[in-house]
C-alpha cells in the first residue's frame, strides 16, 4: 500500500489517527494523516444544513437518449483497498450490499484515491507536496471526503471531492439538478427523500504548458410519493489549456470517445457538443476551454449499463490526461506565459462564479460546505483591463479556438 | 490646466488627437491622448446593443424616504472646465441646458476628471502611470469614457468609468434597475424610452495597508406611455480594508455622514445600513467591506434637493479617502500580508460577481461593453482553500469586523 495516509477498507481496525481539527465556516474540519495501521477517523460534529456536491451538477439542452451494449462486469471489479479516507458509509454495508448506492460510493472512493495517488506521483518528481485531506459527515447523513494538494511545484491546486447527501430536499431544490427539469410526484414540499454521490475534481497545474482538467461523475436517487425510485446519473470530464497543443487535445478528446464508443457511438459526438454548449461564457463569446464531454439526466437504457458507461468515462480521466501533463510539465515558461495562464485563470473563475449550475446551487444552499465547493476556483488569478492578444500570437491561436469550438476527432 | 490628456471644455476645436484604435470585444476602442490644445475625439463606429452601467446600480429592501433642506446653488457651479475626454452629449447642448440630464452628465463627467486627476497626483509620488481614456459611443444614443490605470506603483487597478444610455428598454429590464421594482405604464412590450447616467469607479491600490473604494453616483429616467417623467437617483461609497485601522474606517464614515446630514440627519443612518445589507457575501457569512452609504430609488422631496444629495456625496469620495491613502501608502509590509490582500481580493470577486446587481445585469444584456463593467475585478487576487487566520491576528480582527458590522460614528 502506497503512502501513509490511506484506509485500508475491508481490514477496518481502530488505529490511531493524528487529527488536527479546526472550525472552517461554521464546520469543524479534520485533516486526517493515519498511520500504516490507523485506519478510522473521528467523526466530527457537524451542523446542520444541505451538502452539496461540486462543481458542475447538471446542466446543458435537449434530451440524453442513452442506449448503450455493456460488457458486464462483476461487482467485485469496484472494490479497490485503498481509500483515501474512511468511506462514508459503514464499510461492512458497502461491502455486503449490491444497490447502486453502495456501487457508486465504492466507484467515487476509488476515483478519488486512483486521481489523487497519480497527482501525487506527478508532484514526486518535483516537489514533495501531499494532499490533505479533510473528511466530514452530516448531521442528517452522509457527508464526504475532500482532498486538496496546493502550491505544489507540478500542480498548483489540486481538489478532489467525493460527497454523500441523504436528506429530503425541496422538489423545486431536487428539479434544479436535472437539466430536463423533470416533476416528481409529492404531496406536499415538506421534501422528497434524496440521495446523491459525486466526485468533483478540478485539477490547476502550475505550469502554463499543463492544461487544467475537470471532471465530476454522479449518481443521483429521489423516491416519489407512491414509492417509485427515480434515478439518473451525469457528469463529464473537460480540458482548459493556456496554450494550444493541438496534439494534446487529440488525444484526450480519442480517449473520452473510446471510453464512450464501448458502450454506444452515438454518445461522444452527442456528449461533446453538450460539453462545449456547457462551458460557455456568453460574455466573452467564448468557450472556457476545448471541451470534452459532458452529460445528464443519464437513466437509460439500464441502471447497470448507466453505470457502467459512468464507470468507464471515470476511468479515462487518467488516461486522457495523465500523459500530457508528463509531455508537457517540463517545457519552459517566461513571465508573459504565466501572466497569460492567470488571465485564463480569471476566465474560470468568471465561469464557475456565474454561469456553473453547480457552483451556483451550492453557494445558493444554507449549510453548504463552501470551501468544497470553491475549491474549484484557481490559487491565483488576474484581470487586466481591455487585454487583447497579439495577432498571429500563440494566445491568440488559443482564442481563435475558444471562440469557435473544433471538432478534435472523427466522430464515427 | 494639469495634464496633457484633458478636453478643455467650453473651448472646443478640432485639435490632432493621437488616437489608438483596436477592437475589444467587437468594440472599436480609442485611447486618446490629447495635446493641450487638441480637444476633439473621434467618434467610433460602436456595434449595436444596451450599454449598461458600471457595477452597483441598484438593490437592499424598504422605501427611502428622503427628505433634506439643501442650500441652492447655481448650475454654474457645476461646469467645471477639465474633463478626462469630450463629453457624450454635443457641448454647446450641455452648457445650455438646465434640464437634469444635462446636470448630470456634467457631474459625472466633473467627478470622473476630480478623481482621476487625484488618482494620478498620489500615483506621481511613486510611479509614473497615467490613466488609458476609452471613450465610446453607442449607435442607439449615449456612450462613455472609461478611465482605468493600472500595474502602477500606488494603485494596482483604478477604474473610473461614467456612460449615458439613452434608448428604449423593454419593461422588465428598466424594473430590474430599481430595488423596489416599480411597475410602469407602458402599452406594450416594446420598450419604454429611458435615459440613465452614472459614474462608477473602483480603485485597488497596490499596498495591503491602503483599503479598496467603490462608489457610483446614478439618474434614471423613464418616460411612460402617457407622457410622466419617472426619475430617481441610486449611489453609494464603501470601503474594503484588508486590515482593520479603525482611525481610518471612522474618518471615512465621518466624512461621508457630513456630507449626508447637511441634508438630512436621518439619511446616514439609513444608508449606512443599506450599504452593510447590501455589501454582503452571505455564503462567507461576511460583508465585503466596512461599509459606507448605498441608496436607490431616491426620487423625494424634490429632484432638485435630490440631485444636490448625490453632488455632496459625490464630492465626499475624496476627502472620505485621499487621506487614508496619504497615511498609508508609504507604510511596510511583507509577503503575507500581500498574500493576505490577495485573498480579500477573492472576495471581492465573489461578491462581484456572484452578487452585484449591476454586474449581474450587465453580463447578462447582450452587447454590453463587459470590459467597462469588469473592469471592477481586481489586478490580482488568490483563493486558498481553507484559509484561517489565526486567532488574535491582524487578519482575524478584520475578519472579525466583517462579520459584525460596526456602527463607526455616532449616528445623531
Amino acid at each position: 500500500m502506497r503512502g501513509a495516509h490511506r484506509v485500508l477498507a475491508g481490514v477496518l481496525r481502530r488505529g490511531t489517527p493524528s487529527l488536527g481539527s479546526k472550525t472552517v465556516g461554521g464546520f469543524v474540519r479534520y485533516s486526517c494523516k493515519f498511520s500504516s495501521s490507523a485506519t478510522v477517523s473521528a467523526k466530527p460534529h457537524i451542523r446542520p444544513g444541505y451538502v452539496i456536491l461540486g462543481a458542475g451538477l447538471a446542466c446543458g439542452a435537449g434530451a440524453v437518449l442513452y442506449s448503450a451494449h455493456l460488457r458486464k462486469k462483476t461487482l467485485a471489479a469496484t472494490l479497490e483497498p485503498v481509500f483515501m479516507a474512511q468511506p462514508i458509509t459503514d464499510m461492512a454495508t458497502l461491502q455486503q450490499g449490491s444497490d447502486m448506492r453502495s456501487r457508486m460510493e465504492l466507484l467515487i472512493l476509488r476515483v478519488q484515491s486512483d486521481v489523487c495517488k497519480a497527482i501525487e506521483e506527478l508532484e514526486s518528481t518535483e516537489g514533495d507536496k501531499k494532499f490533505l485531506i479533510d473528511r466530514w459527515e452530516r448531521k442528517e447523513g452522509g457527508g464526504g471526503i475532500s482532498c486538496v494538494l496546493q502550491d505544489g511545484q507540478v500542480f498548483e491546486k489540486a481538489g478532489v471531492n467525493i460527497s454523500i447527501v441523504l436528506g429530503n430536499l425541496p422538489p423545486a431544490a431536487v428539479r434544479q439538478m436535472r437539466a430536463r427539469g423533470k416533476e416528481f410526484k409529492t404531496k406536499d414540499d415538506s421534501g422528497l427523500p434524496f440521495f446523491a454521490a459525486g466526485v468533483s475534481s478540478v485539477i490547476h497545474p502550475r505550469s502554463p504548458n499543463v492544461p487544467t482538467i475537470h471532471f465530476n461523475y454522479r449518481y443521483f436517487e429521489v423516491v416519489e410519493e407512491d414509492g417509485t425510485r427515480q434515478w439518473w446519473f451525469g457528469g463529464g470530464t473537460d480540458l482548459t489549456p493556456s496554450y494550444l497543443d493541438t496534439e494534446d487535445v487529440v488525444h484526450f478528446h480519442s480517449t473520452l470517445k473510446d471510453a464512450c464508443d464501448k458502450h454506444d457511438k452515438s454518445l461522444y459526438p452527442k456528449f461533446k457538443k453538450w460539453c462545449d454548449d456547457y462551458f460557455t461564457i456568453p460574455h466573452r463569446g467564448e468557450c472556457r476551454g476545448v471541451g470534452g464531454i459532458f452529460f445528464d439526466d443519464v437513466d437509460e437504457p439500464s441502471q447497470e449499463d448507466a453505470f457502467r458507461f459512468v464507470q468507464s468515462c471515470a476511468d479515462a480521466v487518467l488516461p486522457s490526461y495523465v500523459p500530457i501533463v508528463k509531455k508537457q510539465m517540463t517545457c519552459g515558461y517566461g513571465l508573459a506565459e504565466r501572466q497569460w495562464q492567470l488571465l485564463r485563470r480569471g476566465r474560470y473563475v468568471e465561469f464557475n462564479l456565474v454561469y456553473d449550475r453547480g457552483t451556483k446551487f451550492g453557494l445558493a444552499t444554507p449549510g453548504a460546505r463552501i470551501e468544497s465547493i470553491l475549491m474549484s476556483l484557481p490559487l491565483a488569478a488576474r484581470w487586466e483591463y481591455c487585454h487583447d492578444p497579439a495577432p498571429g500570437s500563440p494566445e491568440a491561436k488559443m482564442v481563435e479556438v475558444l471562440k469557435n469550438p473544433r471538432d478534435w476527432v472523427e466522430s464515427q
